[in-house]
């Protein structure tokens, strides 16, 4: 099965707050620097792994794709228990799938599903510091969602995009954006076919200004009319921000059967 | 309001993992170390915290409960952010309540409410890890709920007690025993009137143990009828426990009024 595909994807969960993101760096340490030693350390041999994000310092993610290529035959059932074994604890590969030779974990994404979590009563968690927000008033839930609507469907999201970012074709779809109580925490779910620099964060910390009552929800109209970065809310800090899932058509899945 | 009272209750959320459990101790650090380090920096005088449950070393809590004695008037609505301004941030005080000079959080205590929980995945996670215990082969739930009713109950739960305990009253009610799937995790939720030293870490053990089919679920009867620490499963790793609730009759909430 498979024995005539070399290249990997691999689904990735890792808890970004100890590294400098996932991108290669020379003299930090990141996820990419990770998985590569890893994949050294069982093959004998250095690799370069491509993933389908490059996740920011202190983002975590629960469905990361990266691919790599095997340089030779290798057990398939035992690639994602032999990769663990050399990870740090706090990155994991939990599956993994041949795939086509051209297969790209960025060009080949159809779009992405992002969840930001917000930690929403007086005092800060014992537990979730490094996995959410700490916003200790109040957030109205109705409001957020009245906004979280405005921002849904085909926009230019300009205002949404990190200041200075060389990227100028900023319409992206967000097909879904929604606030959602759990117990003491918020949740915003976004999914869409694209995402700017730092996108998911600025909407989250807009949402938390309406939610606040810092801003009406009818404002997001004019913010996102208006395409500039300083009428938007602040960026939301990276620690509540989860990368849940890539999405291709076909789906990794189908790659099963090959 | 209650300024005749001193004694307050606190309701405590935290992380056992860095700590050498709740209890005072002279070399190492505690919980109930911390909260009167931060005390004595509050209040400028050394202060005496007793808790209803002596958690072990990584055993979590989100709702212990301690008391202590005021030394002097302290504006009320400000004793739970200024405790948590000196405490660690893996300690904090969600709630605080002016109780009776009597109150004592141990005796007064009329029962518990404990969670364990189970990361029950091939892989281990990236964010979980010190606050489950990873079982990495596939439960059957049914079974693990069929041996959670034969322990429901009112019964000699000696079997369930760590070997050697001085303790010799060993009856015990579980008023409620039920283990839940949720996503990768399986949840024991147990209350009951009181517990003995290492109890629930036993019984999740034991029920794990039916869970995999290394037991049935009918020799639960035959291990709590025998009465020796000897035939049920291994205690499970503390990491995956918390103490959820300390429950007070009238409640902690009553107070409120006084």
């Amino acid at each position: 099965m498979a024995g005539h595909l070399r290249r990997r994807a691999l689904v990735l969960e890792y808890q970004g707050t100890n590294y400098a993101g996932f991108q290669f760096q020379e003299n930090a340490d990141t996820i990419q620097n990770q998985l590569e030693q890893a994949g050294q350390a069982l093959f004998k041999q250095s690799l370069r792994i491509k993933a389908a994000s490059r996740t920011d310092s202190g983002v975590h993610a629960r469905g990361q794709v990266a691919a790599f290529d095997l340089a030779g035959p290798f057990p398939e059932e035992k690639l994602v228990p032999a990769l663990n074994h050399y990870l740090p604890r706090d990155i994991r590969v939990r599956k993994s799938y041949p795939v086509p030779d051209n297969f790209n974990p960025q060009k080949w994404a159809k779009g992405k599903i992002y969840r930001y979590f917000i930690f929403n009563r007086p005092q800060s968690s014992a537990f979730f510091q490094d996995y959410t927000w700490h916003v200790p008033k109040p957030l109205d839930l109705t409001k957020m969602n009245q906004g979280a609507k405005l921002m849904r469907g085909t926009h230019d999201f300009a205002c949404f995009q990190a200041a200075g970012s060389p990227i100028t074709d900023t319409v992206r779809t967000l097909w879904h954006l929604n606030c959602q109580g759990k117990g003491d925490q918020v949740i915003i779910t976004c999914a869409g076919d694209g995402f700017l620099y730092n996108m998911v964060r600025i909407i989250a910390g807009t949402l938390v200004e309406v939610g606040l009552g810092k801003r009406k929800p009818e404002q997001v109209q004019e913010i996102i009319k208006q395409k500039t970065r300083k009428l938007a809310g602040k960026t939301s800090p990276a620690s509540g921000l989860f990368l849940e899932r890539v999405l291709y058509r076909p789906s990794l899945d189908t790659y099963r059967h090959l």
